[in-house]
């Protein structure tokens, strides 16, 4: 089959050989795969990101394997965890669903090497490809009709989710949002699901503003024109401030505790790959809580795909391009300098 | 009246105009006050501080006067918040305890100025002076016949109560504790008070390992030879884990950050007032929680000090020396090089 092929820190469009499922899986064919931040961060920093993995797996114990692989740089990787999925046919005695049927699923995979991460992964392709294998108990049947394109944002919609349920957040409690890209939008979208009423955002881009306030932001502002706290003060300065913080850029932080209002929490949805600088005086000054999150729990992805299918949230805007296999290099560039882009959809076989 | 001065960056004992009581106040007499870090920190780093405090100043709205007061550096300031005092006599109409009770306070004051931080001001003298003024409200007689020197260690206790509270812990949980100064043992004290049976904690220092370990520690490493997360993994590694950072220089939290176990929580006891780079990939991908705190609430502070009353807790081994003001910049100076000392007290007129 074809695939995209990260080889040797790039991406190249080659056949690779044909996945096989064995038993409690299945072999789907990629519908629509959604290009992550989480892509770009692996292609430009792998390197980095190994080595970081490797420093902090003792840490993980008996999670180590699934959460900090070892993975080989020198062999393929082919990406991809944001997708909806065609079941094709199921492995030996596995139950699941029928084929034809359109799934999503957790990007985890169960196979005779114990609990892996699916498309960073030397073992197993994930979405970037014509077909790959899903563990059949994680593949969750897509329903009410949606969309393939917009059942493929299940999961970027569940790191909002998952984001805002960190932040323990009530009616009361008001919420900023630094950055409107994927992470920052599905934040949004997530604090709206969550009924809290004020959402300050900034971004520097135009586009991502507009789609920011189309998702319901209460006001969007250029960090240029006006800080993002600043906003919040002018709108609301009173209520207890959650701060998302979905860039994942250093300096972000420093500028954050430094403005953050006293005893607020801050949590850290965008993952810095760099060494980031911050003043802690500011931080232990005003009693800030940071919470780090990373992805969901397969509660919350059932959850969000819900949210989806019953027509709760809509985030078709957030799709703003696709391409086939072989447009997938071209599509990381582009996001590499994402002022007009949010979420390009890989369609490998026309979707 | 004598007082030790903190005059243009230097420490200095001169004679300083007498204190008098407004209404709602009491001149009190200097019996023993704590030589505290934060002392330490504000002679070393006061040109900072006040600079940070200015940054983080508009995002602290009514509160910054009190929390984030402007000091002048060009005046004269008398530190010391970590006092027992006797009171002398009450202002103009003003309920208190008799002249010759024992008393402690939180180190704020309220004024016609409004409310101030006590010894980080220009306005009002902290301890390290013969007498000062405390609001009487404030006051809390020393029950029980507590000798005043141990009662003056009320206020750094409290600093570590109110750390173990903040991480809400419950029996179940297990703490690491790195540091074992002023500030460590305290958080250690705290922990025992509260329950909890695996404490492991580590600090460079011998003198202070043998403290920790009287204090209630389980175990006490030495970093050198063996880390403070693996002699944790060694003896536990299964329970809920909070770690405490005592120390508060740059680089800690990136260690502490990469070996901390998935979902733990890190509680930020010590204040790091130098810029501190990390690693945020470790907190991201092992979901981490990191709480900073500073000080502690009124009601922490009245309890700490029925706590020592009641002599639930023994923290009387902390005081390594005494000194009188005129040993008050030596005793900085010694700090400065802590190995073999925890807590100093300055004793202006005999105790």
């Amino acid at each position: 089959m074809r695939a995209c092929v990260m080889r040797e820190g790039r991406l190249v469009v080659d056949e690779v050989s044909d996945p096989r499922p064995g038993p409690g899986q299945l072999l789907v064919r990629t519908l629509a795969c959604g290009i992550c931040g989480s892509d770009l961060h692996f292609l430009r920093y792998a390197p980095t990101l190994v080595d970081l993995s490797v420093q902090l797996s003792t840490s993980l114990g008996d999670l180590a394997p699934m959460l900090a692989p070892a993975i080989d740089l020198n062999r393929d990787i082919i990406m991809g965890h944001e997708f909806c999925a065609e079941v094709l046919e199921a492995g030996p005695d596995t139950a699941g669903p029928d084929p034809g049927t359109p799934v999503v699923s957790v990007p985890v995979l169960l196979s005779d090497k114990g609990v892996s991460q699916l498309a960073y992964n030397n073992d197993f392709p994930g979405g970037f490809s014509e077909r790959f294998i899903l563990s059949a108990p994680f593949a969750l049947p897509v329903p009410n009709g949606l969309e393939p394109r917009i059942a493929a944002l299940t999961e970027p919609l569940a790191v909002g989710v998952h984001a805002v349920e960190a932040a323990a957040m009530t009616k009361g409690h008001s919420a900023c949002v630094v950055g409107c890209g994927p992470v920052g939008l599905a934040v949004i979208a997530a604090l709206k699901l969550k009924g809290v009423e004020m959402i300050v955002a900034s971004d520097f881009s135009p586009a991502r503003r507009s789609h920011a306030k189309a998702l319901g932001a209460t006001e969007v502002v250029d960090p240029k024109e006006e800080p993002l706290l600043e906003a919040w003060r002018r709108l609301d300065g009173r209520s207890q401030l959650v701060c998302f913080e979905a860039v994942g850029v250093p300096g972000i932080l420093d500028e954050l505790t430094r403005d953050a209002p006293l005893a607020s929490t801050i949590v850290i949805v965008g993952v810095c790959m760099e060494p980031d600088t911050t003043r802690p005086f500011f931080a232990s000054a005003k009693e800030l809580c940071l919470k780090y999150v990373f992805a969901y729990t397969p509660e919350e992805f059932a959850r969000t795909l819900r949210h989806l299918a019953e027509g709760e949230v809509d985030v078709s805007a957030m799709i703003t391009g696709s391409v086939d296999l072989e447009g997938t290099p071209g599509a990381f560039d582009e996001l590499a300098h994402p002022d007009n882009h949010v979420k390009i959809l890989v369609e490998p076989t026309g979707g």
